[in-house]
């Protein structure tokens, strides 16, 4: 394992700092806020769902493979889509225009998880092969469709995203009928190998 | 990556242990035992499932939406269960109580995955957003149902619980026909931002 | 948290080196290659995956339980199965003979996601409890069966493999009709704890 530069630079200013204290400070009764923290890269993209609803077959990227006992594949169960389970291979785009340039696909599968609000829980990739960037970035965790933005987590990386770990944030940027929506993800990276 | 000062402060000793030393010590034999961890965060939780049986859909917090090609979604398949997929949005108490306040929802899914004994893998979020948890906690792993107690892989957080890494141990608190269970959940977090 | 010498001496060397230079150094414009990271641990297993097809239920080690709306669950689907949905329960070994004794199994799922290339999603873990290994390894990414190898992340472990992570290399090593495959594994843990 080889550290970057910021983490030696911090280390050595921590341990300097470090030095300097006599003792460890007491725990305070409050929980103080911790300080920001800065990514080590910032990345913003787009991704485009149209989901399989019998007819578009030519169009679509996604499909419902998996069904609640009181649903079916072809229209998004009642109850909020509880229990759906949606496998995805959707375009990554620069802008918010379906129709530009793929930079990469968005892979994998979300599951509706809640019988009274939009939720799911995410299962994905995002797979580059390009001249910008070559390998994947792996995501999970929830998304409360309807809050403006959500957190899930970056678990790690592959190629030039070798090991990296963060956070992303999703918001909901279009959402057509029941067929089509567009997520921007804004993809912040805290460990950067 | 700003690091915590309990890894400065392992770091200082290590360094000064490692100035002290003329050469590497060579590899023994015998596995050494590695030293013992210590939590930077130590969280226990009880979570609640009711599967749907296709009479029970007021109380029930799961669905099977998948199933081997013998099975189907209002019964859980023979074999172990093996092949179903169920979905879940359980209540998270802080004791082993069904009606206790929940604190948050645990959403996901599990996949019986085993022929001759229950076994599952998980995939799933803790979700809180109250006065003293906002964020999520995201856990992924198997799950050998008939052990006592199962490690699992806390693979990543948001909000309060921001990059967070750990080892989450699962135990069976009850099981009630195959309907209903609760998880005891008890989080054991080695990495805290 | 205790990080292991090899960490330490990276540290002490980087610090010395660190300590060195006047100021740092402007980014260059051309991104330089990393240098190549070394493995703290690497393991190389194979594992052995029999899909159920409605007649092999003594053999097979793995069953479709999600399709898409034009699929069913004994045959994989048309548009290079997309849709489909495959949980596993399959034995590790050593060796590439199926008939080996297995170290340990590999449990979870796939799903293919893209309808022009056989392409898969995998979450899923290598169960081991044998004198040789115990605990888990966790493993989530995307799959892209056609290219010789493919990276995926190891995003946490248990037991002997408390707290890892890494990336896999995977390579179908034999894949015989749409019935049987098996793949070599090529563990390389970069964060040993």
């Amino acid at each position: 394992m080889e550290p970057n530069k910021g983490l030696v630079s911090a280390l050595f200013l921590s341990f300097l700092l470090h030095a300097t204290m006599a003792s460890p400070t007491p725990k305070p009764h409050i929980k103080p806020r911790p300080p920001p923290h800065h990514p080590c890269r910032h990345l913003t993209f787009y991704f485009h769902d149209i989901i399989f609803n019998g007819k578009n077959s030519k169009n679509a990227t996604a499909a419902i493979v998996g069904s609640p006992p009181w649903g079916n594949r072809t229209i998004l169960a009642g109850q909020s889509h509880f229990g759906n389970l949606v496998v995805f291979d959707d375009p990554i785009t620069l802008d918010n225009n379906l129709h530009s340039a793929p930079v990469g696909r968005a892979q994998g599968f979300y599951i509706y998880d809640r019988k009274d609000i939009f939720t799911a829980w995410l299962g994905f990739s995002f797979v580059f092969n390009s001249t910008q960037h070559r390998g994947s970035i792996n995501f999970a965790g929830a998304d409360p469709l309807m809050n403006k933005t959500r957190d899930i987590s970056i678990i790690g990386g592959t190629g030039d995203f070798f090991m990296t770990r963060g956070v992303a944030t999703l918001e909901t940027d279009a959402f057509e009928g029941e067929v089509y929506f567009r997520l921007r993800v804004d993809i912040k990276l805290y460990e950067c190998w």
